[in-house]
């Protein structure tokens, strides 16, 4: 079966895909009909897909995150490949595909990534970080293992939260080598904690986001990590004004590292400052990893990237 | 006795007067000597003195927040008034003099101020909303009897956070009457806790911040805040996901109003939006006219007031 | 007939609209036909519709501003409702309908918003502030029975404009009795004269902005109301530097609160501040106020507003 | 006698001098005495110079805009130089020494800047253009013989205004005849009038400005010469708007060129767009022209140049 | 033959015109099918086109930069005129026309201005500026006929570097003969300089930009030219921190005049100032002068212009 | 002999330490005198000392960075540790001290850390990047075991620009190491290489630096680095337009992550995204490290740190 990544315009080819998005659409042009606009993804890529002439029942069929069998053509449109559906049906049983094989995921197992992160967390010294975390963690272990980082931005798929945790925690462990004056709970607890809120949110499956929650619109994660630090502290009959208490909260509030300006809170313990940039180079390392994977290799230039202030990678033929 | 706001270049005076700040410094020529560089205030204004030639004694017996009788002479000095003290002593007993007559305090008793927004709090209907903000009120009750809304910026004195709830309340329900789709025990729960965990913050006594709290540098008082409606909801049993626990947290998170950057929160609930506006309004105002009440009345402009974008304010001579 | 509100995808109605806005457009397809491409709107919202193979002569016949009898087809097009106008005609004399039907309108009639405004002016005391205040309103009265506030932004319908005055001018009067301080005569002349110019700057009619003035484009409407003040105080013989000319001119200049950056003024009277935040309060207010009201009710969040630093407003479920 | 500029450290020397500014000082060690803090200057520079032990009769006699004969010490202090005053005393009639022997001033003489102005509105060929410009010009020819056209920034002295007029009217005609699409009689007129309200708003005498008028606070520069316009428009009977009216309002509004923010205007003629530059780049080089005309010619750095983005100018050793 | 910028709508044409860009895209109806989006233009102005119902001949033959014989129809489309293409051909050898013939280029012919621009080198008097800038200015001599200076911005068009050059160096004497202070050598070399390498930042022919290189996007065209005077140094055995090095590498490095904001580098030589400013009033008024030029002289308000805040121009109808 | 870190108010002391900075002042007071205002500085911190009285011998014998011997009385001044000199005399020969005992350095010393990044070079894999930075280490490869990596901001001692390098490169071999997809050779250079002009842009010695150079102020150290790879690539015949002279000049020049405005440059490689957030993480963490390490353990919070937003950071009492 073909990957999307390796479609050449002019290509037909049948197989099964991921319908990541649908949305129903009328022509313009003189007496209007339905299709449906459509993307198509694999564990590869993902790519624009129209069915045209749409009947009521495929509209009725065809729905987001539904796995199907399609036999198609890939085209140029504006100078992006496009597919135009010849045959689409559902799989069926016999088909023996799952929604997981198509779905992009961390390069490592989820499994594996939530179990290093319990074992990070295991092997904590100071009783009261240790027992917060794990207490914020267990609320969202289950999530875990699909929850994405972000909607877009970076590690956006199928355990790319987790993924994220355990990049982080392997960098923040080799700071604290280098420079002892840190304390290495603190920092890897802050490295746990500071987006533990996000499978609360946003809405997702299979590791992509839908939409934001209501709490997530109204309060954010970080606002909401805090809370459950506080949650936590009154479970477990930790003064609420205890240093560990003040510095998880601190290192949660302070990770984007915002000026000083109303509400907000910047880095003020080392371990703040230590989690701010880790993150920071986790997440944009992850970008452009992530896009040059997706971009077909014969492209120079990835597109640009958001969360890099709109800037492309090249890819520079260094011999 | 006179007032400092009347004092006039030249004046040579005896009276009481509080020492709101002392600081011991060492003149620069030849042989230096210790001096106290201080700022004597009363209930209409404060001014800068000096002693020079400070004892040993002196230095352990002027501390701040001390009331005490001077013999001064004023004089003018870059421009601005100052009292070259002639002589100092402690109040005694005998003199029959109180630290709270000394101090700037809001123009209504505060004892009437605790008692207007305990009986706003009673008249509300939604119970959660009254249970909680009930709850957070009486954690601060005590203190709000003195306690400043800043350290400078506005309602900086005794009472001043009591004070600025009060008329913000006033001010809120006139806004609820002239939009009945404001819901009116939320908005005036969100402005009796929007400040709440400031005397938490700021370190004060008489209404005069001395420094921030560590909680204050690190949490600052919007996060204090929601983690106490947090725990009132803990305690009242109230789930942490209800709309009331939300709507309310909403409120205080976004009363600053911040551009969705990272960790901030924006209005997103009508009365969130009101919150803002009318904090905006009555901080703004204030400041204003305290400036206006203590600068001289023969100045036809006040100094600049940081908070208004460091303008100064003229008095128009409007017939 | 059916409010536009309430209409809900499948329905088929027949009604009198609106023609808010006309595109002439033509279908991208094989030979490409004309169609029409029309906003429609009532007292209660608008919609876009499509009228398909439009002819020469509905291309003349349907210019914006008319209002029309419609027969036509509830769809949704791209997650909205869209129209697909099957019969259309313009209404005759004899279906005895009017525009002012078809338009949205403030609450309050522009009658009683006009005389309102009317009672304020002629209750001042200060005569030159009255005197002046009463020749501008005069250059405007007869538009500021349909003048909208703004474009797009808020109060953005036929007599917007006055119900934003006599909404400030409520404000004004309570923010007055608060605070004794401020000069009642100048503010209440502030609020009236602060967008006075606005039909000057702004092309409409019922309430519908078209465009911008060239004017409006050079000047913008607040050095016009400079120069309007200007203009009264020459030709009621006041002369150009006397206190009550610079205050209404000061007040009118800095009501937007910009930083003093080249020509900028920023708010240097307490009438000046209050100004500017009674203005921002209602508007902002309003802007909340009408997308609530424009949005169907069974939508939990309202569109992003963009004077709300592009936030929607979430319907919080309290009960 | 010596010019300022050349003063060494080290140097004793005897003459006249200029009080620029004057400020009654006390030396803050054990019994404080007075002193006089002043700046000196003459035509080529300027000083700060104390007077110790100043008698109640010097602070009386030596106010700010005296011509005095000075016999004083040049020290270094704080890396600069400053004149230690052994003798003082007011120049008598004898001295034959007048005020204008010792202010900087443009290097062209004011009556020859005024006259070459008089010359260029005098050769305008638009009639109501020339009238307004007229108008405009004689409400202030009298002071621009003396105006600066800025406090501190750029043209600081005696005739800087009219000298920035005449120099930027040389490059408007020049690039009139590079571009003959832009009309020469608006941006000549529009070079006259865009700081022609400069001596209103700010206080000066000899090209020194003490401080800023109340109406240049409240309305500034820009307000006042739009108003001005107006007032010229109605006195000569053309109507407020015009297109003249029109076009000279808005490049005055416009020059400074800020981004459409609130009330400002940007450029939106071709003579707009002209004047803002040539504004810009009269200013700009006459700031670095004139402070390194007022640096020692041994630095090889200039100070920092407020107007330049804060930044230096340096003597690049050219062959 | 018709001018483009004199179509009005309705027109029916016949004549040459240049294929600037073409994009395959395809109908959204029923039956996708082929059509060629395309911009024509001449030497007067530019129209979007359709060709509907384009054969797989008609995609392979009509391809960028190439000279048709075009029978159209003119139409309104989205309030533009759009051509509507009825025949189509390429241009043929017995047409005797030529590429040049329908692209827009700088009023005086690309000989005369690479002359002058020579000519003004030739009669510099400091030998190793001159010599600098003769190897610099050798390197793109060739390119210079053609090259733009910019891809859209401002002088986009055939020779319009060369002009733009030209242009400022006119400006540029005249400046150094207002103010003899300036270095003529110096700041005619830094005009030549500054925008020398962006034939290497961007790839053009005829004047038009079709992207920018790898290295346009990777170093930019100053720090290309920086590195070309470099090479010019070692290559004339100039020493790289000699005073003419330092000051051209200055001028080119500090011409944006950025704030200093890590790597950037802001004027701090007068002539550095200078050209700065001269190269915004000759960029800013070639922006007006294109702008009015290419649109309709029926419109009274130019479309936007993004490089003046995005603000229009407006034909002021002065008599 | 006692650490300046470990002085405590009211201790007396003699020892040798370091004259950082010596400025001479004159006391206000009646017949001022000249002082010396002194920063004493050992390897563990710096302190403020004056010598009263100064002689004019003092004056000359006591420079910046000169080693004293110093009686002393620690004091404290406005809230801060201050020295009152009570004798003072250079040090001798038979002292036995040398300046370098004085010095704050890197806590590694200066021949390890040059060996390391030798070390780094000679193993790199790719000929031209490794002669490129060979070439360019070998300039200042005698100035790298003394000089900082800046003025104040961080690393700011006696080899701290080395150090800075040692600490990155280890960061660096990490990251490759989580992310094979970074080209070793090409990420290691661009650390070698982001900051090697920097002793050619600052004047130091002993690790203090005094000033900024000419080429410094005008060009900076980004751009003298850019041309040294300029000069590094002629010198060894490699072309100019090679990529790995493209890949390490855009390394350099995108380090600091500007936002593209005017001729700056933002990261496009991937390793040019790993070298700003490497550099980012270690400067900072060092800025903290240091802090902590030159303020009194007593403490509970560092001064502000400029580099980190002007916060000051917090000791927090973990158990």
């Amino acid at each position: 079966m073909m990957l999307i990544k390796q479609f050449v315009s002019g290509d037909e080819f049948t197989g099964f895909y991921l319908l990541k998005e649908v949305e129903v659409k009328q022509t313009s042009g003189g007496a209007p009909k339905e299709y449906l606009d459509i993307v198509l993804s694999d564990s590869s890529s993902y790519i624009s897909a129209k069915l045209w002439d749409a009947s009521k029942l495929d509209v009725e069929t065809f729905v987001p995150m539904t796995v199907v069998k399609v036999q198609g053509l890939v085209q140029t449109y504006r100078e992006r490949l496009q597919v135009k559906i010849i045959r689409l049906r559902k799989a069926e049983e016999e088909d023996n595909v799952s929604i997981t094989d198509f779905i992009r995921s961390a390069p490592i197992s989820t499994e594996q990534l939530v179990t290093t992160i319990e074992k990070v967390i295991s092997e904590m010294e100071h009783a009261e970080i240790k027992a917060i975390t794990t207490y914020c963690f267990n609320k969202v272990k289950d999530e875990l293992y699909a929850a994405p980082a972000a909607k877009t931005h970076h590690h956006a798929y199928y355990g790319g939260l987790a993924y994220h945790m355990v990049r982080m925690l392997e960098l923040g462990k080799f700071v604290c080598e280098q420079r002892p004056f840190l304390r290495a709970d603190l920092l890897l607890a802050g490295i746990v904690l500071h987006d533990i809120a996000k499978p609360a949110e946003m809405n997702s499956s299979y590791g992509i986001v839908s939409d934001y929650s209501n709490q997530g619109k109204l309060l954010g994660h970080i606002h909401l990590a805090v809370s459950w630090i506080t949650e936590a502290a009154m479970k477990l009959e930790i003064a609420l004004d205890a240093p560990e208490v003040l510095g998880l909260q601190h290192l949660v509030l302070s990770h984007h590292n915002l000026p000083e300006w109303g509400s907000s809170i910047q880095p003020q313990l080392p371990e703040a400052v230590a989690l701010h940039y880790i993150d920071a180079i986790d997440a944009k390392l992850q970008m452009v990893e992530d896009t040059l994977h997706t971009t077909p290799e014969t492209e120079e230039w990835t597109p640009f990237i958001r969360g890099l202030e709109n800037k492309a990678i090249y890819r520079l033929p260094l011999k």
